[in-house]
């Protein structure tokens, strides 16, 4: 069966990103600070191109969440920083040509567009028929794999308040941010069940990975 | 250096109580799953004046936290479910005559009140001239032992901006809250510099210990 797993770095007070998020500043004011732990691993500087970087506590974790992903499901703001109506076919991601996800991305937004077919096997599908409809896409286009939940935080707060997150594995980081996205935001006191499967002290971060019932 | 040490447990996603606060439900509903870890140690059992209990991977934690403590900061809400000025001298907290804090309390209010001295060392001593008067107090009484900054949230809040905690030990429980009392809400961004020092995977929770620079 395959699962949706929220892999996701957030505050210590749950923000996932800063205030006046903007093309400059994708993740708002602070919200870089929240992947430092990631930036100096070897896995990242290998999405990159680069042969360096690090191997820690962080890196088997990373490695884990990575495994078995056959799609990705993403909120608009976290495609970019366009919002209402496409003025145009221009904007095609934060991440150049070549994305690091290697697999469909389905990308909710009220506004329909045209799919992109990226280099690398990365292909980002626009969803405005809602959270149900861009799950059921997802686990089609994974062939049987999981399915990576992204963020932001807004559309995570929705899969979570509907019961469709089968897992939670949260990097919980020394930061803390005033204000902008929040995660576990309005959901109704039991609304989750959570078990926790295990928790990783890493350099400048820890990693909780939850059962949800 | 007498510290100023927060510990407390909280929600994935910042609640150190549920909404609905009462005489009936001091946490709140569904505040008392947060503490579901604690219940059944060694070290809580001991503190009911039962000798049986489990031992497990929050044990030294709980140890480590009741190390070197010579006194406590609590609001007022954590002391009891009285609101504004205090009908008598009735309510003497939620822990019976023997609490078990064994060292002063100081408990803020906006309302005066004569201090009360309870069974095995506990003393509450009622604070209303502000946090920093209750922090230098606390300081006096502790003899150079560090202080507990207990909760609620508000309090809480209230001492992170001023940047008057030295460390923060928060276990972060797998429940959901819906509403309540959050921490870290209302900070600056970089109001508080953060330097994870250990994280400690234990039975249905994860201790994160942090220095404030």
């Amino acid at each position: 069966m395959s699962k949706l797993r929220l892999m996701i770095t957030m505050s210590l007070g749950s923000y996932v990103a800063g205030p006046d998020q903007s093309e400059e500043n994708p993740l708002g004011v602070g919200g870089m600070e929240l992947h430092q732990w990631f930036f100096p691993l070897k896995a990242f500087r290998e999405m990159h191109g680069e042969s360096d970087g690090e191997t820690n506590a962080s890196s088997p974790v990373v490695e884990e969440r990575q495994a078995n992903i056959g799609a990705t499901i993403m909120g608009r703001n976290m495609f970019g920083p366009v919002r209402g109506p496409w003025p145009d076919e221009s904007w095609r991601g934060w991440w150049g040509e070549d994305p690091p996800y290697h697999h469909p991305v389905f990308v909710l937004t009220h506004h329909q567009r045209e799919p992109l077919e990226m280099e690398g096997g990365t292909s980002f599908h626009f969803v405005s028929s809602g959270i149900e409809s861009a799950l059921a896409q997802a686990k089609d286009a994974a062939g049987g794999q999981d399915i990576w939940l992204a963020g932001g935080a807004a559309v995570v707060n929705q899969y979570l308040a509907a019961g469709l997150v089968n897992e939670i594995d949260i990097s919980i980081a020394p930061v803390i941010l005033s204000s902008g996205a929040r995660l576990f935001d309005k959901l109704e006191h039991g609304a989750l069940e959570l078990e926790q499967i295990r928790a990783v002290d890493a350099p400048g971060v820890t990693h909780i990975k939850y059962k949800v019932g």
